[in-house]
Parts: C-alpha cells; structure tokens; sequence
C-alpha cells in the first residue's frame, strides 16, 4: 500500500500556545498537499512523529515554509534553520475503531491499540477525542475493552522500575479538599518504611489536585532519573506525573474532560491503573469517597466503581485494596491550592488537625501498610497514627520538599494565599446542617482554583457546629478582583452552607 | 449579578485560518485576565460579538493589543488602528444544558435555545459541540426538543421572505451521485411555473453537496437580497445557504459532524427543517434514497424517519411530502463536484440521460409540482417529465446558471475534470451485480471530492450491465497524484464493484 507523500519544509517556531499542535502553512502548499484549515498532518523529524493541525495563512509565512507552535517545536527538537516533513494524514485506519465505538460496537486490543497510539501521536483533535469519551457516557467500556486500554496507556508511554516494592496510595477525588490527604498519607507511609514514589494528575473537576497543592510548597515536575534519584534517597515523592510520560493519553483525555465536565468511569479506571502500571505499582490502595455531591453518590454506585479496580487489578498482577470513604462533606477545612497546602503543613507541624482530614489520610496509610504484610489487617491505622503523632510523617515530609527543591521549614503563614477575600457570615444562629460539595467546588473553581494557586475557599465552621449570627461561615479567596465577584456569583446561585435549614444565600 | 468586566485592546488582524475563531494575547494580558491557552473570550465591538478562542504568546503581540484571525476581522468588521473589547467567558449557563443533554436528560425550549445560542455566538468550541451530536447517537433528541431545535436554529439566524408561496425540495443524500438530481428538479419545477428558491448546503459526507455541484458552472454564493432579486426574475435559485445566515448553528454542526463522519438523525432533521422555515418555504418534498449501503438501510428505517419530518412540518405549519427513492447503487454514473455537473449538464441538453438520474428527478419534481394543487396527484411526474423533454428544464436551467454569474452556454466538455486518472477493468466476463455506496463514497472523497472540484468517479457500467474481460469499469479522477493514490488504496481495500460475484481489487 502506497502512503501519502511527505514533503520537505524550513521551519521556525512561533511563540504562541493555544493548547495544541499548529503548523501554519502558505496557502499554495497547503493547496499542492490538498489541505485545508484544521487539517491533521504528521511532522516528521528523524524518528520523531508528532501529529499538528493546520492554519493557513497567505502572508505569514512564505511557500516552502512552515511556522510550529512551540510545543511542537520542542517535542521535535526544532533548531536553527531547521528542515522537517510534513505529511498529509487523511483518514487513518483507527477513525474506523472510533466509528465503531460510537456505534456502539466494541474494540479489539489491536484496534483500541491503534486508536490509542494515534491519540498520543497527536493525529486526533478535540473532536475525535469528546466523541471517544462521550461515546462511553452511554456504552461503558467492556472489562476486555478497558483491559485493552490500561495496556495501550501503558505501552504508547513509557515505564519506570524500581529495585524495591513499590506501593501507592489513589482517591478518584470528588470531594474538595481531598488533594491534601496525600501529604500526610505519603510521608507515613514512607516513614513506615515502604517505598511510595507517588505521582498525581493535577485537577480535572476539582478545586485542586494533590500536584497542584504540592506544587506550592515544592517542584513537581521531574525527569524520570530526577524521580527515581528522589524516591532511592527519600523512598517517597509527591510528583506531577505530567512530565513523565507515563501513559500520556491520560493527559490528553484529562483536558477534554475537564472541558466537559465529564468523567466517565471506566475511563477514571484506565487513567489511574495505567499510571500505576507505568510507574510499576505494585500494591495500591483506592480511595472512594461516597456522599450525595461527591463523584460517587453512595454505596452501591460504590461498590459498581470497586469490581472493575479489583477485577482489572486482578489481570495486571498488582495487588489491591479499595478503600470506601466518607465523601458527605468537603475534606478538613480548605479547597484550592496553597489553602491546602497551609492545612496540611499546619497539621504535619502540630501533629493534629480536623478530624476528617487527619483520621482520612491515617486510614488509608494504615491500609498501605497493611498491604506490606508487615502489620496484622486491622492494625495499619494504628501503627499509622503512631508515626504521625511522632511527628516521623511531618520530618519526612520536611525531606520530602527538600528533595524536590523547595523549602523544607516553610512554615503555613508563608504560603501566598489569594489577596482578594470576601467572607460570608451566618445568617442567624443554629447548627451547621449541610456543606455542598458540588458548591464548594464550583465557588473555589470560580475563583480561580487550580490554575489561581491562592484561589479557593476556608470553611470556617465544619457540619455539626453551632454558629451564632454573623459568624463567619466561609471565606472565598482569589487574586482577581474578577474572578472573587464571578465565585460569589456562583454561591448566590448555589446554597454552599445550611445553617439550620435556611439557605445562606448572599445577594448580588 | 456582576458580571465579569470587559477589557479594551487595540487589535489587529492576522493572516491566517485555522477554522475557528482565535484571539492570540499576551502573557501578561491574559495572566491578569486568568486566562489560559484556548479559553473562551467574547469579542465585543458596538453590537457585534463574536466567540473566540486564546492562543498566549510572549512575543507576537504586546500588552494591550491583541491579534485576531480573518473571520473574526471580518465579522466584526475591524478596521485599522481599531479597538475591541475582549471579556473571558468562564462558564456559560448554557453549558448546564450542556450538562443535562449529556447525562440523558431532556433540554427545555429555553435551555436549547441558549444552547443554541451560545453555539452560533462561538462560545463553544468542538468539543463540547462533539459532546452535544455524540450524545445524540445514544438519546436521540425528543420530539419537543426537536421543535425547540429547529425553532432556536432559525432564531438564531436571518430569514428570508418571498411575496408568492415558495416550494423546495431536498434529498437526505447518502448516495453518491444524488448532489446532481437537483440541478434537473429544481429548473422543471420552476418551468411549471412555481417558485423554488433551493439552497442547500455542501457534501457532508458525500462526494458532492448540490452547493459543490452547482459551483462548478456558477456562483452559489450570494446575500439574501441577490438571491431574492434571482428569485424574482427566473422563479428558481441552486444556491449555497451558507453566506445567507440561515440557521448558521447548522454549518457549525456540519463541520463536526464531517469531522466525525456521523450524521443523527434528529439532527439532521432540524437542519433541512430549520433552513426551510428561515428561507420562508410553504411547502416541501423530502426525499429519502433506502439502500444496502445508503444513509437509510431499509424501509422501516425509512418510515421511522419520516415520522419526524412530517410530524415537526406539521407543528410548523409547512405543507409536506416525503419521497422513498431507491438508493441500492449510485445515482446517474458519477460522483464528485465536476462529474456531476457534467452528467447534469449532458442530461438537460439531451433532454435524456442515465434512467436512475432523470427518472428520480422527475419523480420529485412531480411530488412538488403535485404539492401546489394544480395537478391532479399521481400525474405530476408526467408533467414533470413533459417539461423536461420539451427542453424546458434546459432552458429553466440556463437561466439560472446565467443569473447566477455563469456561463449560460457552458457544455459538458467544457467543463475542467481532474487531470490525474485511473481505470479499473473488468477481470472476468460477466455481469455486474452490486456497486457498493461506501466505497465510492470513500474513493471519490480520497481522491478529494468535494473540496477538489475535479476529483471523482466515473461509473462506465451500472448494475445489470453484462462486461467483458477487459471493458473499464470505473475511472476515477482527481486533481493530485497523491489523491488519486490514496483513492486506490482505498479501492483496493473495500469491493467498488461487483462483477458476477467476484471481487473486483487492484493490486497495490
């Protein structure tokens, strides 16, 4: 079968960023190659592929040239008067596995495989891919078909091993105020004396992840070799696993759900699965948070995500243990970023902090733990909260930041938190009845969080507590003026607080 | 509610086309407005407001101006040394129907009317306009949401009005060669003296749109008022009804649509709908071709799609027929822009052509001609056939093409075909028995139709038809070796035709 001819071109890059691979081309090439606007093309450089998009231009840039974004440029390793292929791409053999799953047939591992590999390749644009994730909103992956995309995340990136066990710890999140668990899990975990070289995605719904929380405190973003130097000195990490090119489909389909807000189950599996396979996990503990505005809204909708973890686990040879978690109401006190970070950092110092954020991350360390086989099943929690009340998980944590270039005796009040606040007040006296996740969510996303590290939103007061009128309930935080009014926009809307059945709302 | 400010920036505009609306900003610019690579913005000048998308840059353009791409210079009208508001647009509330639609929910009139708006403003990009047909394929749209759609289409564009009752008609397509069946149609129609305004809209999927078809002997493109004032004179336009701004959600939906080679069926219902409300049509005949390997397989599919178009006319008023053709093998002996024209134009002067084209073209004529009382039904297509044998339709057909900026005279040689060819021969003696749709869909399109006017095929034989060994079965064209190439590739991978139940291949 003959191919498409690949044409030579000078390239430059061009110093802008719009989120995806653009090659600007003169309109008599693109004309002579039969493209058009947005047109998918392969640039070749040696043995480096990278799919790009085309946008044609009449001026810009001359026939016989061509302009790459510069994401593009530097996967491609473009120099100085450099020259590179450019090969039209029509209609690669893997649209045909994506028609057939939007038909609602399923996928073989070669053609899950092929569609994958294009996916990474960059062939696909945002479209292909929304209809790829959308399709499963409707037909859920089949446990083969998610099997076949755990390996195909797993081999289109690369691997990293590990000379000792290697064990991890996951929440699928959901709930705000989640990503900070991890910094106390991690390092008691590690202090107990396993290895946990533990690497997160950033937010996808969520005000924060645990990369973007970490990030405040520390570099997150390492090279493989800077990961593993890390994890042999300090047997821990708390890393974006970005840049590390474990299953880098993850990334891609991360973008588009986040634009659409959506997340659909066996696909959260695949992602969470092929990273851990990709850094050689071999123990994992999930964590599930279930509550009425979490991702998972109760126990059985639980127990349904919980079967394909395991059963998937079970046919990758990693043990596993899913944890089902208390998801009713936002974790500790604090959503977005640096809030996080100053919270969990206050707690690793003082050795105690709220309830759910301390009792949360001592269960599912203890439940690590337990995996090693070194403490008897029951016991792990224990043993966990004996290292954190020893402050063992806060020095550990202290080598931690240190290891990964920030400052290990920072202490909370340091952290820059967002300028712009505004704080609403209880209403009237009464109880706490209700904090809504999917509110609380949305306010500190408004305001900024993650992207706006300092962005987010302090719960003054937890469900539960008595509060009297004009108590402060909850303050929003932002470093825009803009986004702080869009945020209160976003809570007159929604009810973030009951107090004693009366919605807090605040006017406009 | 506040609402998120409006910044000023001196903009200008840059040559080049990605097909979408982008804004390229500088970093700091775009920092202090928290904005990141393809968000959306609104560009605001006066009352014009146009969707956009970011791409950051260092360099390209300095703080406080900002560059934009030709469509939008041009929709907003941006002149020299202009200056355009720009305010980013977090979260529309339209992306909670968004929301709804995806999870299973029905849309309300209102929420499908924002949808729809917040859609042809380019607020939205392809993903979620991707999540919005693709959720179709598994919820398809209720019969109300379908009425809200086709009503928030038309709302959201322009209409034009005609002073006599106005009839139409148009084919669902799916069947290479059927963009051709028009340009016979729609001149007899208008010699029986009615009044057929047609525009229709390019190939989707096809080879060839009645628009692509068209454009090759004159201009398809013209504003409301020249299209009124063809009107007028001649009773009869074949137009493109892109540049008419009716229900322009629907070119938007087409491209993603094109893009992801899916078509839902509701969808694609409110799109002819729509733009025969907004073009003032009374009344109309829809023509569904039933085949094998056609858009609609069997005569239940066909009925049930029926059921939405003579249900939804009936809601808006509009007087209706709806046609079930025969679509087993192409339609006429050619698929593509140019061939189609050629056989068009071949046909009119001869005053007979391939029976499939001309039988069809006057069946529907007759169903039209019928739709206005003046005949008796079951004899309009002996009107029909009366007028084009006469040489009427010819004559019809001349007006228009001169009306429309081309060359009345033009003949069928005159008319420039792709200048790269390849025949395919008939290996054995025998009969043909099967000329498959999706293959010389797929052919014609590799070889670049419709884009490529001259690019197609050329059926020497249709069913029935006995060959000998040898005898040329099917030429294809195009305009690029590597197109036509691909065709064969293409080719060589399905079975075009079928001579006595062998497969016909071409070997690589």
């Amino acid at each position: 079968m003959a191919h498409l001819e690949t044409r030579h071109f000078n390239v430059e890059a061009i110093d802008f960023d719009m989120g995806r691979n653009i090659v600007i081309i003169n309109e008599k090439d693109a004309k002579e190659l039969g493209l058009g606007p947005n047109n998918r093309v392969r640039l070749i450089k040696g043995d480096r592929i990278r799919g790009a998009f085309t946008a044609i231009t009449k001026t810009m840039v001359p026939s016989g040239k061509i302009l790459v974004s510069r994401d593009v440029a530097h996967e491609l390793r473009i120099g100085k008067e450099d020259i590179i292929g450019l090969k039209p791409v029509p209609v690669p053999p893997s649209f045909h596995a994506l028609q057939k799953r939007l038909h609602g047939q399923r996928l073989s591992q070669d053609e899950m495989f092929m569609w994958i590999k294009d996916v990474v390749e960059g062939i696909y644009g945002e479209t292909e891919i929304a209809a790829f994730l959308v399709s499963q909103l409707y037909y859920e992956l089949s446990e083969d078909e998610l099997n076949a995309l755990i390996r195909a995340m797993v081999e289109t990136g690369s691997r990293i091993e590990f000379e000792d066990t290697v064990y991890d710890e996951h929440s699928i999140g959901g709930v705000p105020g989640n990503s900070k668990v991890a910094l106390l899990a991690v390092p008691t975990i590690a202090a107990a004396g396993l290895l946990i070289p533990k690497t997160s995605s950033r937010a996808i719904t969520s005000p924060a992840g645990t990369a973007d929380t970490m990030e405040v405190l520390a570099r997150v973003d390492f090279s493989p070799e800077e990961l593993k130097e890390i994890a042999r000195k300090i047997r821990a990490t708390l890393a974006w696993g970005g840049k590390l090119n474990l299953a880098p489909a993850d990334d891609i389909f991360v973008n588009i759900e986040r634009k659409l807000s959506i997340d659909p189950w066996h696909q959260m599996v695949a992602s969470i699965l092929a990273k851990k396979v990709a850094m050689g996990v071999d123990n994992l503990v999930i964590d599930i948070p279930v509550g009425r505005k979490a991702k998972v809204k109760d126990m059985k909708a639980a127990d349904q995500l919980a079967g394909p973890f395991i059963r998937q686990a079970a046919r990758l040879g990693m043990g596993i243990r899913v944890a089902i978690t208390y998801g009713g109401q936002p974790i500790g006190r604090t959503a977005g970023p640096a809030l996080e970070a100053m919270e969990a950092l206050k707690a690793l110092i003082e050795r105690r902090g709220s309830k759910s954020l301390v009792e949360k991350a001592m269960s599912i360390a203890g439940l690590v733990i337990e995996l090693s086989g070194k403490v008897p099943p029951g016991h792990g929690t224990e043993v966990a909260r004996n290292i954190f009340e020893k402050g063992l998980s806060y020095e550990k944590f202290k080598q931690i930041v240190e290891a990964q270039g920030g400052d290990p005796n920072v202490k909370p009040d340091d952290i820059p938190i967002g300028s712009h606040t505004y704080t609403i007040e209880a209403p009237i006296e009464g109880a706490v009845t209700h904090i809504d996740n999917a509110a609380i969510t949305a306010i500190a996303r408004a305001a900024g969080a993650p992207f706006d590290k300092g962005a987010g939103v302090y719960l003054h007061f937890k469900v539960g507590y008595r509060v009297n009128r004009g108590d402060p309930l909850m303050t929003i935080y932002s470093s825009s003026a803009i986004r702080l009014q869009e945020a209160l926009n976003i809570a007159s809307r929604y009810s973030p607080i009951l107090v004693e059945g009366m919605l807090i709302k605040i006017l406009p």
